[in-house]
């Protein structure tokens, strides 16, 4: 619960920081509510996630949650620096996933496993399954960003694009059709040019036909490899398993 | 210090919140850095402070600092909900002013007797104590924002009545001189009138006519006079007598 809530804080004021318009198909809450009640809500989520953990009366618990949140505001921050410039950089790309996202997967794999006070080499082995999910999340969602249906997503292609965030799609692209690069760079300086569905078509087009979505499929595919590997480790159980 | 970080946070947030353009004299934060940047800033050092206090390793302390922060949110909501509303209700204001000031200075002033183990009678009076120099600080800082040199402030007057904030010396005024209330809920609802000079200069000496600053200067007198007996009851030493 206590990371459903962090995660709930982090989406209200991430759309506050990108100025997000939508979110999971709908009107972003900032949106609907304005900035104000957005950053004030966050705040509210965050400290009730914090208080829950407190109470649990496991000091290492909360030092690890608080550790996650500080990485996935350094990892926002990284975002947000590079927003406006297009700078295809796998470094940077993976820092920023590494504490937006797998970070708050790997605390929620290991919290149970923390507090139970299972044997550290099964905890590891949590986290690493944890993290590797995380990562394999975020790239399929990188992915239907592109090449996913719109109509089924409930939102816009490209939206990514549209808000400046660098996905794996796009790097591998820029890597096997250079001239993208370019391309990619005039539109993050200028996202209105995607309103022009025409441009939208051609560019989704373009970036299709460099393979980038299977190459983003088989990364996922094998950091979801690794999760299921990490997770044999442990004993044969139907959460495992499952 | 983590008292001065959440300070820090919150007024970061605060100015989010409230498109405040000014603090301290100089332009806000999220006008010289942006929105983004004062969001994600607050929450970085709401996280420092937080994991400040956590390594302390007293558990009441850090849950002490969490409600605190909990009461600020519910003050900083309740200011938000009534904003471009013009409603001079005194238990409004003081449910705000216990939220948003009271409840940190309280923290402050105790965090030190928590962790040494002080006896209660004196943690509580050092609670009285903050809690009410919290008081009388908002309240000078009210009257300073209508009766102050606007030069010495490094602030235009008015400002909190052009950011829709309620303070004591309005609720006073209209208490005193009931037409007021009308054309303060006008002003409220369109700030932009206070952009003439000239009505500005007339609504200030119609609101000091009345005499609100006596009275909150008169409040705040009390809330210090309160604060000051707290404090008599701890043991004399140069750090109370300070």
């Amino acid at each position: 619960v206590a990371a459903e809530l962090v995660h709930a804080a982090t989406l209200l004021h991430d759309d506050v920081i990108d100025q997000g318009m939508e979110r999971r198909g709908g009107p972003a809450a900032r949106v609907v509510y304005g900035n104000a009640a957005s950053v004030l809500g966050g705040d509210h989520l965050l400290i009730e996630a914090l208080d829950r953990v407190r109470r649990v009366g496991h000091s290492g618990l909360l030092a690890d949650l608080l550790a996650v949140i500080g990485e996935m505001v350094a990892g926002e921050a990284l975002q947000l620096e590079r927003r406006g410039r297009f700078e295809p950089d796998p470094d940077v790309y993976n820092r920023v996933l590494a504490g937006k996202t797998a970070a708050l997967f790997r605390w929620s794999m290991t919290a149970g496993a923390t507090i139970a006070g299972l044997p550290t080499p099964q905890v590891d082995a949590l986290a690493l399954a944890g993290e590797s999910l995380g990562m394999a999340f975020q790239l399929v969602d990188d992915a239907l960003d592109l090449a996913g249906d719109p109509a089924t997503l409930g939102k816009d292609g490209l939206l990514d694009l549209k808000e400046g965030k660098l996905t794996w799609p796009l790097i591998v692209a820029c890597e096997r059709d250079p001239g993208l690069h370019t391309l990619l760079a005039t539109i993050a300086s200028d996202p209105s040019l995607l309103d022009d569905p025409d441009r939208c078509q051609r560019l989704r087009k373009r970036l299709l036909d460099t393979g980038c979505i299977q190459a983003t499929q088989a990364r996922a595919k094998a950091s979801a490899d690794t999760a299921r590997e990490a997770l044999s480790s442990l004993p044969k159980t139907p959460a495992r398993d499952a």
